[in-house]
């Protein structure tokens, strides 16, 4: 026991795929041995943040109650995945600083895709003036520059895009089989 | 890896001697195998809930957002050990259910003898009136009916509370050795 665990964070616009490509990237790294929790934005919500909006303020406290959880998981050997849009690079940066052991990723996808995908229709309700703050609408979203990883959805499924996370991982020294040594 | 942890969850007032005990057991479970993650409350208010005051609202909320913490935890194969007051009967019974393996132990000091140890100084501000929903005093304890383990700390050391849980929970079937079968 004791091994350490590492935090990936993906970063995205809503729809980019975040949480489709996070639920794929677990079981891989299950298989490696690793015990893996998924911090996914909406459901650490319900168990954390159910008193927060979407404003900035409430986006960057929801931001690091995330950060407080994951950095737990990983200092006790567990790998968290968190799915979460975090727009803005002070908050992942803050994310980065104080869990140590990050790998940002950026699940880049277009706007104009996410919004074609949009997955909860919460593209359209923005549109429509029926709610507010939506990222990438009335909202910024500040990609990242340096993302330790950058995965392109377009043309890739989601378990070709975890795949595409793991071989990256893996280049750049981080263990994805359990017990390996790494970065 | 896998292997399933469980929460080892400290009540008593505040005073009784919840995180010292808690820092200790922390060290005698780790040299048994296991990652072990304390979460003391005030340490977690810091990282989780410093938007939260003290009235029974907030530590409700407080409490909730502990119970996903350690819920987390333990279903990743870490023991959360959490110290809290935790004052409300119904704050520590959701917590058993969302939990699920979930050891309730009640930190019994005698509220004369917790004001006397007053590590804080809280006691004395609440008695002159500076501060105000302090549990014990203006504000409620609830204690356990039927704990998983009571431990009274008076004539008993810290250490000594610390190896007596230990062996409780050894008694009651929990797993004290990381791969050892338990409950």
């Amino acid at each position: 026991m004791s091994h350490h665990g590492y935090c990936i964070w993906l970063t995205g616009l809503p729809s980019a795929g975040k949480t489709t490509i996070a639920h794929h990237l677990g079981p891989l790294l299950r298989a490696s041995g690793w015990n893996v929790e998924v911090l996914d934005g909406d459901e650490v919500r319900r168990g954390l943040s159910s008193d927060l909006g979407f404003d900035r303020t409430a986006r960057e406290a929801h931001a690091s109650r995330v950060t407080y959880v994951a950095k737990v998981l990983a200092r006790n050997g567990v790998i968290p995945i968190v799915a979460l849009i975090s727009p803005y690079a002070s908050s992942r940066s803050r994310a980065r600083s104080e869990i140590g052991r990050f790998v940002e990723v950026y699940v880049s996808t277009p706007l104009a895709e996410c919004e074609r995908r949009d997955v909860k229709g919460l593209y359209k309700k923005a549109r429509d003036g029926l709610i507010h703050d939506m990222t990438g609408i009335d909202d910024p979203y500040e990609p990242p520059e340096r993302p330790d990883i950058r995965v392109e959805t377009i043309g890739r499924s989601p378990p070709e895009s975890a795949q595409y996370i793991l071989a990256e991982l893996e280049r750049l020294g981080w263990p994805v089989r359990h017990g390996a040594t790494g970065a």
